[in-house]
């Protein structure tokens, strides 16, 4: 792409609102033509009023995104309107038909050829077909616990073990993130909140299994956890009061096994007053690496950052369904 | 490459020794067919000889590099033979024409274009015609001070400022070390030298392009720094004994501007006795990223995995002269 590419938002929630709000502060990586949310409070305003200013922006909400898509001729579809492979599905093969690359928050879209083999293998051929590239990316899933643990290991002639670790304190966090970690809910509400599924962090085992087919392993078991992590003490934060004994926030693993030993582990905690919030990667390895982001990366806008940033990469990669494995060495421009 | 790649090792210091080791132990990522040496004490050996095995390998040691590429027809060969690109250059296009991709530890490598760039249009060209790709790198220039610090980046909306730091006790390391960071000289002779030029660590500076690069900036001012680091009492090493106020090492630092604003710098300290090694990222931006790897890369071993893991992802990169922000994120092959 020669030119600034032409960029469609496609879902005006938290992120793709935050997105727009890059895209038209810094006018990198690529200038908005069009936006895209079926919330009918949103549609029909223009994009400015959605982000707070009174200026309009020139690009108005719309529900129809076949014809944003036909209208603006996209270089590039940033889509951020569903966790879930099979409901975001659709409207990424829409995107591709248009002709567009498509950087997706989808945390299912990471690595989704194991839960989703038959919507993976339509996505890689159309794209293929249409000569662009689809990838699901952000921070988390994205970049510290899968695409940062894959770069560690590349200073390693052999691996033995690698283990992320992420710890975040959900106290700090916008409320979506608090709701999803069940902060304030008793031991009970969680259980039951547990059992119906679709609940606590999304992309955890995609994670696991981008790293394991990023160091070239086939996993044969997959163990999953999910923990409520209690209050010791009441915790109160801008959003949300948790009583002692409440739910906080969770801890969350994957551990993914090669012949009955663990090679890969993730470990997650994401609640409401954990200390010492980092990012950690060890790999035991020859030689071995102690990675350690201190505080952590901050989710909320490294997860727009790393889907802005991924937009050149993925233009750059051959044509496919792709993953943070297959795309140049992520990074920001910093700007002049 | 659907086959193992067919991998001739081109220079057989000790870093490309260990290459052919990590390959013949591991079988991967490629296959040894070739060795290339024109030290007369190597020549006519079996490579099994110069890693101290009583069985042959194999694979002869030749200094006919021509006979080599048309007799192996290699898919990759394995460049360790000098850190200066004038004197690489011709061997780096005998291996382009031989249709084989390089990886190559030559520092000045790394990032050619500004101070060679006659030879980079030279080789990319070459390259391009022979839909190979040409790739310098290692740990340092190629991971820790460079293509770490960009990955560091990929969180962030905006960058104003990377640093990033790499403290090495070289009293740790091999004695080619040792004697490229001056450990032992007197203050007079670190100083005369230094003068003659070509000493010190060599592609500081390449890092430094390659980040700013990377970052989409152009700098318009380069500030190099070369000191001795003297030893506050005498340290003995197995290698080297270093007398109390003798040099111990070297602090060298590079800086980048723009516009008369620093915005990369990298600070690298090599020297016997050196406390808590480590290496280090500092991210000024939104947000912030701060990353250390505690203990730091160990470098010997940590080239050599650099070098090893970097084949296939050059196969997979589009031909030209490529740089580590050009490929699909490094990683290790873990084994099974």
């Amino acid at each position: 792409m020669d030119r600034a590419p032409r960029v469609v938002q496609y879902g005006l929630g938290p992120i793709g609102v935050e997105c727009v709000r890059t895209l038209l502060e810094r006018g990198e990586p690529g200038t908005l033509v069009g936006a895209v949310d079926i919330d009918p409070q949103k549609v029909g305003l223009d994009v400015g009023r959605l982000l707070g200013r009174t200026d309009p922006v020139g690009v108005t909400v719309t529900d129809d995104a076949g014809a944003v898509l036909r209208e603006t001729d996209p270089d590039v579809v940033l889509h951020t309107s569903s966790s879930f492979l099979d409901r975001a599905a659709g409207q990424l093969e829409a995107c591709i038909r248009a002709g567009a690359h498509v950087v997706s928050s989808c945390e299912e879209l990471l690595y989704p050829y194991d839960r989703h083999p038959e919507i993976s293998r339509r996505l890689d051929a159309l794209a293929r077909e249409h000569g662009v590239g689809v990838l699901g990316t952000g921070v988390n899933p994205g970049y510290v616990m899968d695409s940062l643990a894959l770069m560690a290991t590349g200073v390693c002639r052999s691996v033995r073990h690698v283990r992320a670790v992420r710890v975040v304190d959900a106290a700090l966090r916008r409320l979506p993130l608090l709701r999803k970690v069940g902060a304030g809910l008793t031991p009970e509400q969680f259980q039951a909140k547990k059992a119906a599924g679709g609940f606590g962090h999304i992309g955890l085992v995609e994670s696991l299994r981008l790293v394991a087919a990023g160091l070239g392993l086939t996993l044969d078991r997959v163990d999953e956890q999910l923990h409520p992590v209690p209050a010791a003490s009441e915790i109160v934060t801008p959003e949300v009061t948790v009583a002692a004994g409440a739910v906080a926030g969770i801890h969350h693993t994957a551990a993914g096994f090669v012949d009955g030993d663990e090679r890969v582990k993730l470990d997650l905690e994401m609640y409401a007053g954990a200390p010492d919030p980092h990012d950690a990667v060890v790999v035991l390895g020859d030689p071995p690496v102690d990675l350690l982001i201190r505080g952590g990366v901050f989710g909320d806008t490294a997860t727009v950052a790393v889907l802005l940033n991924a937009i050149p990469r993925v233009a750059e990669a051959a044509p496919g369904l792709l993953t943070m494995a297959d795309i140049p060495l992520l990074r920001a421009r910093a700007g002049s």
